[in-house]
């Protein structure tokens, strides 16, 4: 009808498409539902609905689950997203360690597997809270794999999964997984998703540090030759971002308009939602917040580790600080807490003045932070609320993410989920009549 | 069709109410336009655009302007927006003064007027400077009405505007214009433009500091009562979101996504554009400065006064900084300009922080500020610039506002025609046939 270019005019296609994403996001928001409760919510009529219903069933993103009886008038049948035909793969390379999740279009884990440098011990805790979680809001049982070895040796590498790439050992000595090594464990994970039957919808990866609008070429450039002919896309971001979309998403505080997600790694960074948007910048330089009242020389978890244990670079600069945050850990079970809550309360007072900056409803802790709640968040939080009460109002609400270590990963992994109920529906060779 | 209600879906009253913007914002971009012209950037299909431009025209958003013979083919019907029945009104409540400007749709000032408090002797030059200024990008004439005696006593009480409000005189002695003299200088003004035939669109005030979401009640509770039985909306907003607004669509550095607004004024506060969104926040709290670097304490006007002219407080606390800023500048052109360099340093630095936060391309120094660029602006881009070398990327350009001191009362103005634009048409009485 028209060729939309310049400014974006509608036409009756693009109707369409708009109302098969309503009608996508509403049966995510609050399936199982029937036709009717959809019409009766987004106010499209019933016919309409029907139609559109009928479209993602054909495109099989929605299907029928029985019919419920528990409700006034006729018995309906109801509908629930369809996970079986697509699933979406998020990555994360950390500094020590790469996470690997694939969701299905319900939110429902499929695959959740990390893979730890050899030296890494950390991982144990984290690992158990994470596996076999289900992050989408409208289904009940997960599918998800179980993480491998636990006790801290290389996790990860799942039984069974059929695969042929090579590179799939650990790497050892290297400051950061290498390339091979991350599309080797990405390639396990495709192959796991395909003998689920499930077809990749898009892979994206979430990087340490700011990521540029181009995309991080170097990684990007890595991945792709890893996975050379992948017939999905593969995006990078940081790793902030992708965690703070995650949070946004399925969280403890889903759906906070207003919504900051703090990292402590090497550097302090943050994923900053604003008014329901994830804030890029001119660059894609956002959330950078060392410079807040100094915080990455004061409070990101090479400062915390060089405070508590001033031996800790003794032997060289360190490039991998989990085994170093586990003696920060026994320490301050031992009482020698005093320096993480000097820099919690540091980090309290660079998050006041980035609250004063975007003001946000909820400010989450990652990364190395999470490790150190016990004793860093009542330092922080304190600091956090009294720059608010001197400014004369409450301030943010300070907490730890619910998500836990796999919050990028799993970020990563949701973004093709968004994308497709924003209205970009995955191209598929059998759609039937309309 | 379809009674819209949770999510937004589409039908095709939206589809033309989109169109419908689209048309009026491509015109208001390329004035004077053909329909063809429209159809070919838009995308749209020439009788559609024959459509929705007869409305427009019919609604006296969009006006005929002769035929052109300058391009190849058949001569064309030109087309530019229809300034000729609204009006939209804004106003800057200040510390010291109040500002109050209207703009017909394509953006030609109609009223401009500034009232000072009668002590004040700072807005000569200003004053000058943004008089019978245009704002609209379309439009090549103005009619503004010339701002009253620029040498500094009481401005603004233009003759003959025919009005029979009273409280039009100047206030004196208190720290703030009282509400009954902004209310009989907005009531001028909307006589000015109904004396012009034009219907008043809405009212958005400024005022110094953030305005919660529910519009900083006591301010607006004032204006309504003032401006009792207005028919036309009125809002509220702080000052540098309004400025920040105005700036982003109609300054130098117009359509910038990301672009910052600082006013150094009382406190050191700013309207934030990231991405093409101006930030809010979960309650309308954003872009306060002050605890970058201490900014308040070391780089807002009153720090600068005080570090200039130790002995401006001997008489005890100073309400209106616009005389003590006539004195910094003439020490300064005096050579005494090292505490001003000084503050700049540190202005420099804290908006470096907010730079790594989110990443602007643009910042826009507006306010006090503005009068004292010359010894300012060169130490806060040199200390901006290192900052951004130390992080190996360049920094954002530091600039002083371009549209001088009516620049956040031109950004209330302004929501109005946005609103417009965005497809809220004004009702109006004698829409013909479609």
């Amino acid at each position: 009808m028209t060729t939309p270019s310049g400014p974006q005019p509608a036409d009756f296609a693009d109707v369409r498409a708009t109302n098969l994403a309503v009608v996508l996001r509403d049966v995510r928001a609050h399936a199982p539902c029937s036709r009717a409760d959809i019409a009766a919510r987004t106010g499209l009529n019933k016919a309409t609905v029907s139609s559109l219903v009928a479209e993602l069933i054909d495109r099989r993103l929605v299907r029928e689950t029985g019919i419920t009886e528990h409700r006034i008038g006729r018995p309906a049948t109801m509908l629930v997203l369809d996970g079986s035909r697509f699933a979406a793969i998020g990555l994360e390379i950390g500094v020590d360690q790469v996470t690997v999740v694939a969701l299905d279009l319900a939110g429902v884990e499929l695959v959740s597997w990390r893979r730890a440098r050899p030296t890494g011990a950390a991982t144990g805790p984290a690992t158990g809270a994470a596996t076999g979680r289900t992050t989408g809001a409208a289904t009940k049982s997960s599918t998800g794999v179980a993480m491998g070895d636990p006790a801290g040796t290389p996790v990860g590498s799942p039984a069974g999964t059929g695969t042929t790439r090579r590179g799939g050992t650990a790497p050892t000595g290297s400051a950061r997984p290498s390339s091979t090594a991350v599309a080797g464990l990405v390639g396990r994970a495709v192959a796991r998703v395909a003998a689920l039957d499930r077809q990749v919808l898009a892979l994206t990866a979430g990087v340490p540090g700011p990521v540029d609008a181009a995309g991080n070429v170097p990684v990007l450039a890595d991945l792709r030759r890893g996975l050379r002919d992948a017939p999905y896309a593969i995006n990078v971001d940081s790793s902030a971002n992708l965690a703070v979309s995650a949070e946004h998403r399925a969280g403890e505080h889903a759906g906070t308009a207003n919504l900051v997600y703090v990292s402590g790694d090497a550097r302090v960074s943050a994923g900053l939602i604003v008014d329901g948007h994830l804030l890029r910048g001119a660059r894609g330089f956002t959330g950078q917040l060392g410079n807040l009242d100094g915080l990455d020389e004061r409070a990101s978890i090479p400062a915390i580790v060089r405070a508590v244990l001033p031996d800790a670079e003794d032997d060289g600069p360190i490039s991998d600080y989990a085994p170093e945050l586990d003696r920060v850990v026994v320490a301050a079970k031992n009482g020698d807490s005093a320096a993480i809550a000097t820099a919690g309360r540091h980090l309290g007072r660079g998050l006041a003045a980035l609250a004063d900056l975007i003001d946000p409803e909820v400010i989450l802790l990652g990364g190395g932070y999470a490790r150190l709640a016990e004793w860093l968040v009542p330092a922080a939080a304190e600091a956090l609320d009294s720059a608010g009460l001197r400014a004369g109002r409450r301030g943010p609400l300070l907490n730890i993410s619910s998500l836990g270590p796999n919050a990028a990963a799993l970020g990563g992994a949701m973004r093709a989920l968004a994308d497709v109920e924003g209205g970009r529906l995955p191209a598929t060779a059998a759609v039937g009549a309309r």
